[in-house]
């Protein structure tokens, strides 16, 4: 394969290096389809090292596993940048209903919930069908109740129904400030497994904090159908620990540019995950994504002008490494040309959104040609999110680009243990791949300055 | 609504009985299709008792509830038919890679595994792609090893590969005559979801009895790729007792005949489960689609000839309740006009195949055409295998039919958690209803010999 590629760039010494080359990108696109990587790396952080959270011994190993992957990539300048990163550490959990009947329910508990007393938590519920509906409450309305929410979330294709229903994740101190003793959300999630699925949540400053825990979905439609009937009692136990002093790593690594190697197009996925699955497709996907389409552009005989920079964000599910890498790279904005991240899943691509005035760049007028044969648009809409490790960066004046993916079926699977690699199809994996590596290799191989267009 | 019955029903007068009412046939049909009954017992069944195994308490629920379930729905003679039947009782059961690196496997114990001792039994895995692999193995060939085995089933309408992959859930005592001190399948499932799918075994009487456990499917999956790597290590407990001495109930109701009342056309479903799920699809809805059909006949101002006998076998997942039901009813064999039980979920019924002879009986004459509205093709094939708890009626002469229902994903769930009303396409369930009112309201109000066809 490598006599292909050396043809390739050899070719490409006769095109102008600031227009980008797009018979390279095409032949990197096609190449991408059938290229190994991406389901390889997703595979191998998915079982060698499995679930990840901040402050485990697998996310120590996440980390070795980060810095041995980029070195069998062929990355280089690869970096280690601890910050400290309060974690939360799952004990036992378990929930059953009391009464009229027993029966074992299926919970996990929310990231950041407190424990219970070791006997737990026992206690009628009060069902509600909405998180408005307890907003609207009084003060005393749930009174020593559990509070239990059944909002569904809406499936969608952009996976807009996730942003309506995660809020009732958050809810625990509302419950708590009308007399509830512990507060159970229906997954936020749009599949019918009894799977339950977890999620980061946090306690306003001013209510008693009450132990919460997701419900796996027919849970909450099992509590829906007794509550209508009757009374129902239930015993909820979870533990866990603050762990405050933990420490957490974001990992680089670098197809170094061949011409303006200062500037840097910095991409990636998170390294972290929930625990309950594998954390394939949140984030292996990502990660696996975004390292496989620059090893690709790695592999060329030249690399493009600019460098691009794959970063394995170290703590995205709790928050943190947003921050902390804006604050290692402040100085370093200036050459920062553009951002992603990936970090929704493995499902296929259907758009791209540029930073504004990026599709009237000269460098990218090929893309929406390039992208055609993958069913990619190039969006008129400029590219506003970018993913949650780049938020900082994005705020702080770097062009965002983003790429839109098929999130319908995400959500059935998001922070639950049905992630894993069985989930992901492969072919929509690598059309992703494809994408990025297309339009990485227009983005790098350009002096395009997205930033005065982003201005505009 | 009672109105319309008593017209269709004054109509029926004018035609001759012997002959099938097809205009009453096809109201009911399509009365069939917006009832309620059959969602309401699914859900009912499902969320009020739960869970319900030989020889719990929820299992003795489930006899309650399905004696007040029959008067509700306006059943006669109704009969609870108790049978000794020796249970097995779940423990506490884990699974964990123990090396390389610490991960957790999702497992749940296959009824009739004894358990491990209390520290659990750890040993190196050996992973082999089929269950002919293990029985081409000799006699020490995984001496002190926990076999694993990871033979994918195959999607199929007919839910065919079911009988292909489910050999392996019973091939303990092959791994132990070859060594083996314990033995993993993979769930026998086509589903992705990581919950495990359980279901019976049993042990061979010339090999030494060693645990047994299904895996989640992705579970295997991360087995074969660590193994192909290295040595795996893995912990397993399983807790488990056996009860030698429960009793089990079948439970049946009658529509009683308005003619010849001493024929019996003998359906229903089986009311015991296993214990992940809510038993919804297996068998919930065969108990639910069952007893809508007759409770619609029986709903009639004017029953048919014979009568309908809805059964609740007792004992379907351990077996007993098919020897049981013939015991009992020996005397009343040659009075049983046909049978059929339904347990194959809850989605739409495709075909139904009729007694050898069945479509050329005149009263069964109008069933295509009022069968092809729903969707559902007479059968050329005769029924063979009308479901598990009839089998010993079958055997004993009975006329059997069957209705064959879409099975594609009906492995994606049965015996596992993911068994729950949640996954109940409610249309497909009342097509299945409407389908089977149909044919019963022919068959009862016949005095078609299906026997003697039969036997042709």
């Amino acid at each position: 394969m490598r006599k292909i590629w050396a043809m390739v760039g050899a070719a490409s010494l006769f095109l102008p290096a600031a227009a980008g080359d797009g018979a390279t990108a095409a032949a990197l696109r096609d190449r991408a389809l059938t290229d190994p990587t991406a389901w390889n790396v997703l595979e191998s952080l998915s079982y060698e090292v499995g679930p990840r959270p901040v402050g485990t011994p697998a996310y120590e190993r996440a980390r070795d596993w980060a810095v041995a992957k980029f070195k069998e990539l062929g990355f280089t300048d690869i970096k280690i940048e601890p910050f400290a990163k309060p974690s939360w550490k799952r004990g036992a959990e378990s929930a059953e209903i009391v009464g009229p009947h027993a029966q074992k329910l299926t919970v996990v508990g929310l990231g950041g919930s407190i424990p219970t007393p070791k006997a737990g938590i026992e206690a009628e519920i009060v069902v509600l069908n909405s998180l408005d509906t307890l907003l609207a409450a009084g003060p005393d309305a749930y009174r020593g109740k559990i509070v239990v929410i059944d909002q569904p979330m809406v499936r969608a294709e952009d996976g807009a129904g996730y942003g309506a229903a995660v809020r009732a994740r958050y809810a625990a101190s509302d419950a708590a400030k009308r007399g509830a003793v512990a507060y159970l959300v229906r997954s936020i999630a749009t599949g019918t497994g009894r799977a339950p699925h977890t999620g980061h949540t946090t306690y306003a400053a001013d209510a008693p904090k009450i132990p919460c825990a997701a419900l796996g979905a027919p849970d909450a439609d099992l509590l829906v159908y007794l509550a209508a009937k009757g009374p129902v009692r239930i015993r909820l136990k979870l533990a866990s620990a603050e762990q405050p002093k933990t420490t957490a790593w974001t990992i680089s690594g670098e197809i170094r540019g061949s011409g303006r190697a200062d500037e840097v197009v910095v991409i990636g996925g998170h390294i972290d995950s929930w625990d309950a699955g594998l954390g394939a497709i949140d984030d292996a996907a990502g990660v696996a994504i975004t390292a496989a389409a620059a090893k690709l552009i790695g592999d060329l005989p030249n690399h493009p002008s600019r460098t691009i920079r794959v970063v394995m964000w170290g703590s995205e599910e709790t928050g943190g490494s947003s921050e902390a890498y804006l604050k290692a790279h402040q100085a370093e904005l200036p050459k920062i040309v553009a951002t992603s991240e990936s970090d929704l899943g493995a499902d296929r691509a259907i758009r791209i959104k540029l930073p504004k005035g990026g599709a009237t760049v000269p460098a990218l007028a090929p893309l929406a040609d390039l992208l055609a044969p993958l069913r990619v648009l190039v969006s008129r809409e400029p590219a506003e999110d970018a993913g949650a490790d780049v938020e900082d960066l994005v705020k702080a004046g770097v062009p965002a680009f983003a790429f839109e993916q098929d999130a319908s079926r995400y959500f059935d699977y998001h922070h639950s243990a049905d992630d894993t690699p069985a989930i992901v199809d492969r072919a929509q994996l690598d059309q992703n791949v494809a994408a990025w590596t297309t339009l990485l290799y227009l983005l790098a191989d350009s002096d395009a300055d997205l930033r005065i267009k982003s201005a505009k």
